[in-house]
């Protein structure tokens, strides 16, 4: 076995979940994920845990709701699973990324509706999502499979306690601040001039693990949940949302809430996911991307959102943990990210004073203000 | 897809698991049987049952036992997700029937010892075991793997509703009986020549549904829980017992105990069997192979011990299905079967009477007394 796959499990069960002797642990297996989960459950052996594999397989899935009528049952044995587990680690790495592309959305949204309650208790969990690097996932980062490999274990592998740190610093700026303004102004791309309130916000040191309240492998972002906010952002960062090509989205903001779009491609999508409900457009995140391990846009989120020199925004439901305890923020069903990046002629700036300029934050090197 | 495993699918869904709209099922993958998962979700959605599949994965299980110290523990998510089920489907074919062959049987016992409760529960569903052909099984048996695939087909693949009929004639014949003799005098073997009491006991027509209190597709046998048992008994069919190669048992009973036994081959395996606890050395099983689609022995007791022209006897645990409402039978840890080919110079007699000669049974053409 390659020894960043050993590398991979150790810091998914020991920095990213925690895992203590005597959890109970749910580890989902994508299709062609084997490999790690054969590493990872070596580590969960010698923590001495308690485990139930899953085959999250999207061909299986697939057969299942294209079998189905559409009226969905809940399925006491998968809550009881979940509720009754302490850790829930997803190994993505499918065969074909576009496995489900022809379930009808009505039977995916039935689907999804009856099994959201499983899905809160699974959030519930000290829950981490990673993936296998596999040759599906290397097609859709358009690159070779060894190549994507290398890409993978750079953003997975890294000193998370000393990025932890360096976060940390961007999560205290935040943390203080009571307003936000991002701008870019690049000669071949419209403007981008937004500001938003965080004002009683809290940023998340999204450090990989879950002490950190933190969910993804890789991570390596410092995100909160703004509001009230007013301008317009270009999106330049291409991305592929409910297997549609989206690209090049304008937002025009106005009181909050999404008053003009457009997109080069995947307009109709857009527009499907903010006609959704009333909280469907307005803002549920601002990231920050922080990780310098990753050094291209995959066309995958979990990377694309966390790169260094970049910046996104969700659209959709606000996570609990960015507010104030017994507070929800914004409510939706959906939670749809989009990128731009600020690695030139853009800055951003916390209460008027700019803390990150052309992808250099305030706390680095070579910041010039 | 083949459509033979479509097929498999229906027949393990419909027939042996009797699956309703509703029901809790879990689906357990092997390794290499993703194709039959793929038909049995699209039948599972189709019936409308609720699913939840896991990863029964032999390689994933050798790294988390291998890590583990051994003091393991019982997994209450595990045990809630069965408990919770109305339904267990165990989807058999991985990639190396010997893929745990390195590891200690203490850590075996241990980890069995943790699960047993989980396993009890398991009992308590629908449960149904069936096997994907895949090439490691293939290998197993020593086929090409399209031969075996038809081999499979040919077993699973039956008019189990008219099979179902001619074994319930069997299953009356022992209903109504006292005592069992099975007779057989070859020159290239010792003799066989063993009596057992059946009187009290009700046998299970094993028509591979659980509405017959069968759970293995294929089935096509009808057993019983003897004892008593005198005589002497020549197994000629090999087998592969926890990763040995077992051949030529013979076994010597007196007051219903193994008083005398020896192996050609695996002896010493055969003799930690028989002194796993004090039920090991008495019958649990008496069974009649009576499904004429499985033409060869394959080394799968899944499949051997269900041939026509076979008998099997079992050591070790009774089957609760074969005793009266709340009454045990014998009880032990193991429950290993061994069997015997009847087709030549060879009867078993009910309360003196023969009912099957050379493999023929009294109820079918072509029987001679």
């Amino acid at each position: 076995m390659d020894e960043r796959v050993r590398e991979h499990a150790e810091v998914l069960v020991d920095w990213s979940a925690r895992i203590e002797s005597g959890d109970d642990v749910v580890v989902d297996v994508a299709e062609d994920a084997h490999e790690l989960a054969v590493a990872v459950a070596e580590k969960l052996g010698e923590a001495g845990a308690n485990v139930v594999t899953t085959y999250g397989s999207d061909e299986v899935l697939r057969a299942y709701l294209k079998g189905h009528d559409g009226d969905f049952g809940a399925g006491d044995h998968q809550l009881a699973l979940i509720e009754n587990a302490d850790a829930y680690l997803r190994l993505g790495g499918g065969r074909n990324t576009t496995a489900t592309a022809d379930v009808s959305s009505d039977l995916r949204q039935a689907y999804s509706k009856a099994n959201s309650e499983a899905r809160e208790a699974r959030m519930d969990t000290d829950w981490v999502s990673t993936v296998h690097p596999t040759r599906s996932l290397a097609q859709q980062a358009g690159m070779a499979y060894e190549e994507y490999q290398a890409f993978v274990y750079d953003a997975v592998l890294r000193d998370w306690e000393t990025l932890a740190e360096t976060m940390a610093e961007m999560k205290a700026i935040l943390d203080e601040g009571s307003e936000v303004r991002i701008v870019k102004e690049r000669d071949d791309q419209p403007p981008t001039d937004v500001t938003m309130s965080i004002e009683g916000r809290t940023a998340v040191n999204s450090a990989a693990s879950v002490a950190y309240d933190s969910h993804n492998l890789p991570s390596g972002e410092v995100f909160t949940a703004p509001y009230a906010t007013e301008g317009e952002v270009f999106f330049d960062v291409p991305m592929t949302i409910n297997a549609q090509r989206v690209k090049d989205v304008h937002l025009t903001f106005e009181g909050g809430e999404v008053v003009d779009f457009a997109a080069e491609q995947g307009e109709r999508e857009l527009a499907s996911i903010l006609d959704t409900d009333e909280g469907a457009r307005r803002l549920g995140e601002l990231g920050i991307g922080m990780n310098r391990g990753i050094d291209r846009f995959t066309d995958n989120i979990l990377f694309d959102e966390k790169m260094g020199d970049t910046v996104h925004l969700a659209v959709g439901r606000a996570y609990d943990s960015n507010l104030p305890e017994g507070e929800t923020g914004n409510q939706s069903a959906v939670h749809v990210d989009m990128i731009t990046n600020v690695s030139e002629d853009s800055y951003m700036a916390v209460d008027g004073e700019v803390v990150q300029r052309d992808g250099t934050f305030v706390f680095e090197e070579g910041f010039e203000e």
